[in-house]
């Protein structure tokens, strides 16, 4: 009998996982179960269609249903998995009552967190994830003049720019001192910050929200610094992981509320596994785990999770992070640790700082590139980065990624040889000059 | 007394050296003595001036000359050094007869290789190189209708690429069967081929030489293929170290006949160093010695030369040469070895390929990405890679380049993490996908 796999969840997570599966055992039967009317289309799209940069939402799918049929993969659109029996191994589907499994992956996602707050049933509360609610919520977005985004997490800043970008009066409120301060240094984040001011966003930052105010549909956000009128609110507050089935069911969760998984993505059940945002994962460098990564951090544990459900096998690693995006005028990115949270979490490290350009400087379209790496002050290992420029941040995010993951130290990078041609590199690099400054600092 | 350095070259090795020579030692006296009118420009921006990509050759300049007179560099310039005597430590300088030293660097650069065809002395035959002729054939430029590349060197692809940018009907002739092709695989080039051909390029390959016709001026270049008309040919023959005066005094030139330096810069005479495209350098993988690599080398060498002569201490390490540039209207780069290159030499190697792309694929903008990646077939310790894209190839470059030098391996880079943002990253990094791909054809 062919080996029954079963997913939970319809994201990048699930659909890694049920392709993986599907290819490291071609004879099994692979069943995903999503809540929603499609897959395969690209969430993280969305803002740019708000925002008018990207023309249309059906760009942002990948594949037709067909495809998936092809494949092999029988995927249930919204359909509620409401249990998880990991004694007699099946899950109950509202609709279908039990179905049996030999494997399972839960590939739950996230939710949002309640911004907690009077006011949170108002209408005009636009919480950003699923493609058919952002296709209707796009056309209210014609009639908003003012807009106020909940938080400035990594969404809340790439909804901050779409929304100006789109003409739209937008305000950014946060407790925060400055934007995604639980992730990124001040001096990062400064040329953001002009930029959005450049673009007509007003910022709230060290600012709390009390409360949502309207007659059915909001019309103000209160906070500790006063009312702000709006037609909208974009509700960004950070991720947390979804994992209400998994917990019923008595899998095992972890410090940050996520899966416990191993190596394998498998949970703390046989036969279980999981990947995505509804589990967690050691930090390379620290070994704290940490869940609700990214979209790419996503598909790669599902496909971990989907070959070793079917049999195969196939290790995930310790995460680094690099990230990366762009945020009013600027990308912004990095790897790890930047100077603020490592202060915060008492990690000792040495740093360098380079301001440099990324293409000749006579060179049109030349752009700025900052670039700070933190090492260990003895043996000099890359412990993480900190990024803001115009070109090229996405690559060097990646290239310190790697970097920090295989023990690269200052005195590699300080020493690094780099490309140098007008139209698409300077003389010099400013990630080997930030790690020359860096060993500079301790020779002082 | 002050330690008196003298450098004989003021490109990129030689003003690197004397400002690094300043840094290490304040007290030193450093002569510059250059051929030239100028130092402290860049050659490298040459041709898209000529390409009419950047408006003036005024841009080119780093820096006035006052501010190496400020910096306490005293640079003689149009100043001809004729002959080094390494016994009683002193150059002979035309006019000013001998100039002693206790510490030497040179960084006498490069000439293109001679055609070595008849018609050599006819004008209209343009070899780029310093700025002031550069200035006044951009003049003559204007009334060229037809020109002729000789060699698709790094420098014959620029300049191709510049004048059917600038209009001027451009041929290429070269007597390999592609583009590069000692260094780059013909995959990577094709697409450079196929944007020449909408730029209205004509290609010779596998095409020699014979001569040049005319009176008095080029009017055609004579080939194994045939005749081609002409107003102009750029001669963009490969580079050969310049070593005469370091020939003359005995100083040990390699096997690519360029000087033999260590680590440290020296040559094999106590007090002499040299830096740039005069000197040899093993690569990292093969060991075997290259010399004439790029004007960031030229750089890196010479402030590494610059200290030791000034009493300091810092070493140079072998080479794994990232490369980049734009070429027709793709980037391509690499580092070390390229399939055709590795095979030629008889290095055993895995290869995996990858064709991805450069942003989401909805996301404007969103330009190809190919990446081959070459590595040790047991080990899987990374060799080389080669690259052709529309964005990103010299971060990637860099990053590949130091990751041969440290050891990175396969494994490594299959599993790498990597920013997905639609703006600025693909959910899948080609590079990664790549060496996913050299895996799986070794499990085959």
């Amino acid at each position: 009998m062919p080996t029954r796999i079963v997913v939970v969840g319809g994201g990048a997570a699930g659909i890694g996982a049920a392709g993986a599966a599907r290819q490291a055992d071609p004879t099994a039967t692979v069943t995903v179960f999503t809540e929603y009317e499609d897959v395969a289309y690209s969430p993280c799209g969305i803002p740019y269609v708000h925002g008018k940069e990207i023309p249309t939402f059906e760009q942002l799918f990948l594949a037709g249903k067909e495809a998936y049929v092809e494949a092999g993969i029988d995927i249930r659109y919204e359909t509620r998995v409401t249990a998880v029996d990991t004694g007699r191994r099946q899950v109950t589907v509202e609709g279908l009552g039990a179905v049996p499994y030999d494997r399972l992956v839960l590939a739950t996602g996230f939710d949002y967190a309640d911004p907690g707050v009077p006011g949170g049933d108002l209408g005009g509360l636009y919480y950003v994830k699923n493609i058919r609610r952002a296709m209707e919520w796009d056309k209210v977005l014609d009639s908003v003049r003012s807009a106020v985004v909940v938080e400035a997490s990594p969404l809340g800043l790439e909804m901050t720019t779409a929304l100006a970008h789109r003409g739209i009066t937008t305000h950014l409120v946060d407790p925060h001192p400055w934007p995604l301060a639980e992730l990124a240094d001040p001096d990062i984040m400064q040329p953001v910050e002009d930029s959005w001011g450049e673009m007509g966003v007003t910022t709230h930052f060290n600012t709390r929200i009390e409360g949502f105010s309207g007659d059915g549909t909001v019309r103000a956000v209160r906070t500790t610094g006063g009312e702000i009128e709006c037609d909208l609110v974009a509700v960004c507050t950070h991720k947390q992981p979804n994992t209400r089935l998994a917990a019923e069911a008595g899998i095992e969760t972890g410090s940050t509320g996520a899966l416990v998984v191993d190596e394998r993505m498998a949970t703390s059940v046989a036969g279980v596994f999981a990947a995505g945002d509804c589990c967690e994962l050691p930090h390379g460098v620290s070994r704290v785990p940490i869940a609700c990564l990214t979209g790419s951090h996503a598909y790669s544990q599902g496909k971990v999770a989907g070959t070793n459900a079917a049999g195969g096998e196939r290790r995930y690693q310790a995460v680094y992070v690099p990230w990366g995006m762009v945020a009013g005028k600027w990308m912004i990115g990095g790897t790890s640790f930047g100077e603020t949270l490592a202060k915060a979490l008492g990690i000792p490290f040495v740093m360098g700082v380079a301001d440099g350009i990324s293409r000749a400087r006579y060179y049109p379209g030349v752009k700025k590139v900052r670039v700070k790496v933190l090492a260990e002050p003895a043996g000099h290992k890359l412990i993480g980065a900190q990024m803001v420029g115009g070109e090229g941040i996405k690559e060097r995010a990646d290239f310190l990624g790697v970097a920090v993951r295989t023990g690269v130290t200052l005195e590699d990078l300080a020493t690094m040889e780099n490309v140098y041609s007008p139209p698409i590199g300077a003389l010099n690099e400013p990630i080997s000059v930030a790690a020359q400054n860096a060993l500079a600092s301790l020779r002082r």
